[in-house]
């Protein structure tokens, strides 16, 4: 220990809540000499993210043995944080008092959230641990659909009537004896409870006693159904600069509100899904054993064996002219890689720009072009290239004319997979990033040998 | 016009501002009319980040007769939201005094944000525009580094001595003539103006005027150097669910403030980064024209050419093998396809990881350890089908015997290069989704080919 210390000085600055190396080190060696008071003191200044970091960076023994010795470190906000994959663990390990203290100190939209992922007894003992009131709260919010905004807001709000000032509204807010933890508006209802307006609190504190709420209103005002998918909701927030927004039910009245740092994590779990996917990932943390990973990637990895399979059918069919040249075997992934990379960027380009609605009907037809030009332009580029390599390398001209042809055409196949690929998917309802690699270069295999073999045959035999 | 009103009449709700097809389309038609007036009432509804979807959506032609008839339209915030690839186009297709305008509304972080953008001459005409503390404030901004918080953070802030009272904090705010647009706490600071807390004013609106500030802190507080990367802020809004930062300098003392729509924009394009250089797409946006486009991905096509031609390569170690057995060529991408997907599976998850700083020092064997073995796993399973598919196909069992065993080898290899060539650019300072596609598949190319001919020729020949 003392050689870290004095190696990594930097890192043992106790001023600085988080997780750094020197700490988890540390933990360590307390969970392993089962030293409960060393533990609880690395642990006193880390937050709950970090917390639940530790939790999901060391190993399924020492998780074991932590919650043996610090289980009562484990409060609501730390399960909050914790990745799905092992929280039901964590709950499982947790003395049904500990459990139950951790739950009662959430807001539903968080109880909400935990509950999402567990199996139904581990729910059963969530719900009976919380009281009455935050019992049906939560059984109204899991009523939603799942990924919906209703399953996201806090049913906490503050409001006020429209025609109320801003004397009037401070005194109402330092008479009430309760208001939510975190709260940026007030939210002007009609007397429908529909929510009208927002109003910031910053806004209130310095306008004067006697303007009417209604006059100082925000300007970006949107109110979302409860039933809304929560990705529409990280698109509104981080579209519009949103702090806050309310959530109404169908007669649009107000049932709750989401304020931004949920969204962000939505955007965040959006992006994660979008780069997984297009990895040909379903999901997968990194707290999952080998099996877990194993089973998670088998799909994917199948999906593609039949893809890559039928590539090589291609390929079969000109196993007489491949016998006559060997060299095209050679030369041959070439192309086939080629493709495969234009397709990939266009198709990382056309995910993202449907995730961020900057593709639409207005200019789908406008980057069809774009994408086509410019695969056709590098295609060219490309084919001189390689044609000229090609010749030097294997002394035929004629080879460098063939791969050269066969390159702009596989090229040109690319723009269309990338981009049309997941148009289509988003057309259809599925999420484009679901385009993912393994189809968007089936393609672009299956074009890049056949173009390139065919033309072998008709142009060198 | 009518036939569309009819045909989707539930895209024309007034009242839902924003941007639907039906409004693009009539304000293309407005544009091609040249008719102002129509122009400017279909603008009206929508919020500056519409107006600036709609600059990025239509042709560059049509942008253009839209500047011309509508320029007054493009107020600041118009011009901070738009995409930097057509920002400089507005920007000089704007009336000088609309520019002024434009700009002399904004916030100083804003203003930042436009002119890091901008060619020289262009950063003239606006900072000329600026009054002169603005400008300053400006200048200020740009001497910090790109991509630092404090290039990020607004300069209004608002600070109370860290033994004021609610009361006093208050009076103070509702008598102080001038308070920043968005601002969600009052900043704690001390004598020197070190920020030592921060205090949400929902609390200060619901304690009692007698409470000491000091005594309704956050629990989670966190300050950044302003020359701290953009990236961290991104991460610790993130992380610890903040919603806002003070920053300050190397001697502490407060010097500005980010709040939390910032960080969240900056995680958005931290993410856009991530997926295009996954894909090897260094930058671009769907306004480039072809020729941008061209240029932009033709350098990760080149790099990707020549990691192609290294696979090209140990096929021609080969070329006798081949031509004695032309199966061995229909089979070789089968075997390199399958690596190249596994590689890229582990590959979106550790880059995805390493954003998240979840993937540490404590951890990393052990993940290394899961992607070995759950590598090996898939690959002895797909050894097996595959296997079982060859000999069937090609009628040899020995055949089935090569191709499983280079696939469990090349399954193995991917596992490896999908996580240690992350990991290690990320340990060398550089992004570890650089490690791209085109990189990761060379190892899996290259080891896939050698291993499946090099097996054939020692077993089959």
């Amino acid at each position: 220990m003392t050689d870290e210390m004095i190696a990594e000085p930097d890192l043992r600055d106790d001023d600085q809540p988080g997780l750094d190396n020197w700490r988890v080190d540390a933990i360590r060696a307390a969970i392993e000499a089962e030293d409960a008071a060393r533990l609880n003191d690395l642990i006193e200044p880390l937050y709950a993210a970090d917390i639940a970091d530790l939790l999901e960076q060391i190993s399924g023994g020492e998780r074991r043995a932590f919650l043996r010795l610090s289980a009562r470190e484990i409060d609501g906000d730390v399960l909050s944080e914790l990745d799905e994959s092992i929280r039901e663990e964590v709950i499982e390990a947790l003395p049904h008092d500990v459990l139950a203290d951790a739950v009662r100190e959430l807001d539903s939209d968080d109880v909400v959230d935990i509950l999402e992922d567990l199996e139904e007894p581990q729910q059963e003992i969530i719900l009976g641990a919380l009281e009455d009131a935050d019992r049906v709260a939560v059984q109204q919010a899991m009523a939603y659909p799942e990924y919906s905004a209703g399953r996201l807001m806090q049913r906490e709000t503050v409001t006020a009537p429209e025609d109320w000032t801003v004397g009037q509204t401070i005194d109402h807010l330092r008479s009430i004896d309760w208001l939510p933890d975190q709260f940026y508006h007030v939210i002007l209802v009609d007397p429908k409870m529909r929510p009208i307006g927002n109003v910031t609190l910053g806004r209130i504190l310095s306008a004067k006693r006697a303007t009417k709420l209604r006059e100082i209103c925000e300007e970006v005002f949107f109110t979302i159904k409860a039933t809304e998918e929560e990705k529409e909701v990280a698109y509104l927030f981080n579209q519009y600069h949103l702090i806050s927004m309310p959530v109404v039910d169908e007669a649009d009245r107000l049932v709750g509100v989401i304020t931004i740092d949920d969204a962000m994590n939505v955007l965040d779990e959006e992006h994660e899904e979008d780069i997984l996917r297009l990895a040909g990932v379903g999901e997968g943390s990194l707290s999952d054993n080998w099996i877990e990973t194993t089973k998670q990637r088998f799909p994917w990895l199948f999906v593609n064996l039949l893809t890559a399979i039928l590539a090589s059918g291609v390929i079969s069919l000109f196993e007489g002219t491949i016998s006559k040249i060997v060299a095209l075997a050679v030369l041959m992934p070439i192309v086939a890689s080629q493709g495969g990379n234009a397709a990939t960027q266009g198709l990382a380009v056309a995910v993202r720009a449907l995730a961020t609605k900057s593709l639409t009907r207005s200019n789908a037809l406008r980057v069809i072009w774009r994408e086509i030009a410019q695969g056709v332009a590098n295609g060219v580029m490309f084919a001189v290239i390689m044609g000229i390599i090609a010749y030097f390398w294997f002394g035929q001209p004629m080879i460098g004319v063939v791969i050269g042809m066969a390159m702009v055409i596989n090229m040109f196949a690319a723009a269309l997979a990338g981009l049309l690929i997941p148009l289509g998917l988003e057309k259809m309802g599925f999420d484009p990033a679901l385009a993912s690699g393994a189809f968007v270069t089936t393609v672009t295999d299956v074009v890049g040998f056949f173009s390139f073999l065919w033309l072998a045959g008709m142009i060198l035999l």
